[in-house]
């Protein structure tokens, strides 16, 4: 089943009254199963960018980031949509520059990066954004160090090259289901649809994995590790999965991706989630997201940081309060 | 009943699978009533920047249009969610100077141009955006236009101030029904809720205002002979309005407004639409104004301007065709 209407998840007031709402699946799965659910946690969806830990797993697996001595920092940007800041591209020029690779051997396109000063920058130098800048150059670099390990052609964001082939055969590992189908990533990578349920059992594997042995949770472990360590570099200061991530330090590790998705590692709990908002709006994903990890006990949600995604304040042109965005009712019971 | 789920018009695809859908309400209305309707054509919206031509009625309606010399590129201005392209300003800035007032007399707060041009100039130049970049500055010196006859105080965009108590009246007139609340918009004007077939039948006024006699309906005539021969200066170049009523020269006024409104005004078929899309999206509001300027059959589905809102492509960072925007098939016979 492809992605239909859903449950109605978040409101948008104006004045005291809905002016928008949004739908869409959720699924929270814990070490018994799913543990909750809304919409249809059986909606087959395009992860897109919330999957990035699961397309970074051949990178250690492999050995490869082992080779190319990647630290904790690597793996985060390899997880990362970021802001294409200095923090992010800096890292990311090195990371190439140590595999003696140029700006032109990614395929993710260049991209305005989201960051004002780092775009500021570039419209004064009357400069273009790189490919360095796209969101998605630290997972890209870490396809560039598995392709070194891999010893395949250039063209690494190909379905049948050994980097995209080791890519699906993780994730329908984790989500322990075929793919089927896939579409084209913004960064031109394929990206794999899978049930929405799935891929939240397979966040749980990764919330779970400090209890088992083995090479597969060794790697997951790290991935999240590093997430957690350093959420500036998984987005950039003023996005959600950065600041989420500061105010609940050590105790998730979370990722947005386009078009309404947003997944969620809980180490402590065992949990892991994953959420499609049907019309594909961020502003709704995020706030569910913040909903859930209260909801969860990860999150203080009077933490001012929580407070900005969870319940966020519409303010005009002249900063005056005009509105707010809501989860729904059903979404603030513990869980 | 305020926003609900509605009906499905929209789908979102990616690699030939539905990635994310739109769901909203639509009411076309004709010479004899409602002649088409979605979802819940009864649903009370905010009609946003969509009903800025009923707001700019007592400008024309009070004789201070003409007591100021407005010309039909002021009343395009006034109707206008312009970009802040020097096309925009410096015509709202000449107005304004005419007035004898100043960028400070403004109430609509600043806002970065969404024009890249002046963006990149204010940024290059270290500047802040003043209020007349705001993408209302049109209606507000309209409102200040309106203000300068009427004789009221300086807040002209307080709920009780006689500029928009004239609104409001102008509003529940030519809807034929009272708002039942209002919230506050972006550009601090009250925005007055009213049903959405309502507002679809105060479109149809306008389509046919030149049948009827009186100063409304000469009003009316002339906001629309203005929005249609002034395109460029109702929104901008590679925005919607602009570039659809450039496809249809003098066949339809149309208006987006904020989260998800579009409404159309035909006057050869005396004609007048409005939509909401319910989750607040722009890319689906767009595409079912086309979808509905095609099935009315003012705008050609062939002309490439038409066919990039009514079946966008959508590239990725590398130019790569990913996907595409599609209205639901049942938009798509003619009406």
């Amino acid at each position: 089943m492809p992605v239909n209407e859903g449950a109605e998840l978040v409101e948008v007031l104006r004045g005291g009254a809905v002016e928008s709402v949004h739908r869409g699946h959720v699924a929270v799965w814990g070490p018994g199963g799913m543990i909750a659910g809304w919409g249809d946690p059986e909606a087959v969806i395009f992860p897109r960018s919330s999957c990035k830990m699961i397309q970074a797993l051949p990178l250690i697996e492999s050995g490869a980031a082992d080779a190319a001595r990647l630290t904790p920092e690597h793996l985060a940007l390899a997880c990362a949509s970021h802001q294409g800041a200095r923090i992010h591209t800096d890292r990311v020029t090195d990371w190439l520059d140590d595999l003696g690779l140029t700006d032109s051997d990614f395929r993710c396109g260049p991209q305005t990066p989201a960051d004002k000063p780092a775009r500021n920058a570039l419209i004064r130098a009357h400069a273009a954004p790189c490919q360095v800048h796209n969101n998605c150059s630290g997972k890209h670099a870490g396809f560039l160090t598995l392709n070194r390990q891999l010893g395949g052609d250039a063209d690494y964001v190909e379905i049948d090259h050994p980097v995209q082939r080791a890519v699906r055969a993780a994730t329908e590992e984790v989500c322990e289901a075929e793919s089927p189908y896939y579409g084209i990533d913004g960064c031109s990578a394929p990206n794999f649809a899978m049930r929405l349920d799935a891929l939240a059992m397979a966040m749980a594997g990764f919330a779970s994995a400090e209890g088992r042995s083995g090479a597969r949770a060794a790697a997951q472990v790290r991935l999240v590790q590093a997430m957690m360590a350093h959420p500036e570099l998984v987005a950039g200061v003023t996005r959600a999965c950065t600041e989420l991530m500061r105010a609940m330090p050590g105790r998730a590790a979370i990722k947005t991706g386009a078009e309404g998705v947003f997944f969620g590692i809980l180490p402590e709990r065992q949990v892991g989630f994953a959420l499609k908002i049907t019309d594909g709006t961020t502003r709704a994903a995020e706030s569910v997201a913040a909903a859930l990890l209260v909801a969860l006990g990860v999150l203080e949600a009077e933490h001012p940081l929580a407070k900005k995604r969870l319940d966020p304040v519409l303010k005009n042109w002249r900063g005056i309060e005009v509105g707010a965005i809501r989860p729904v009712e059903a979404l603030r019971a513990s869980l």
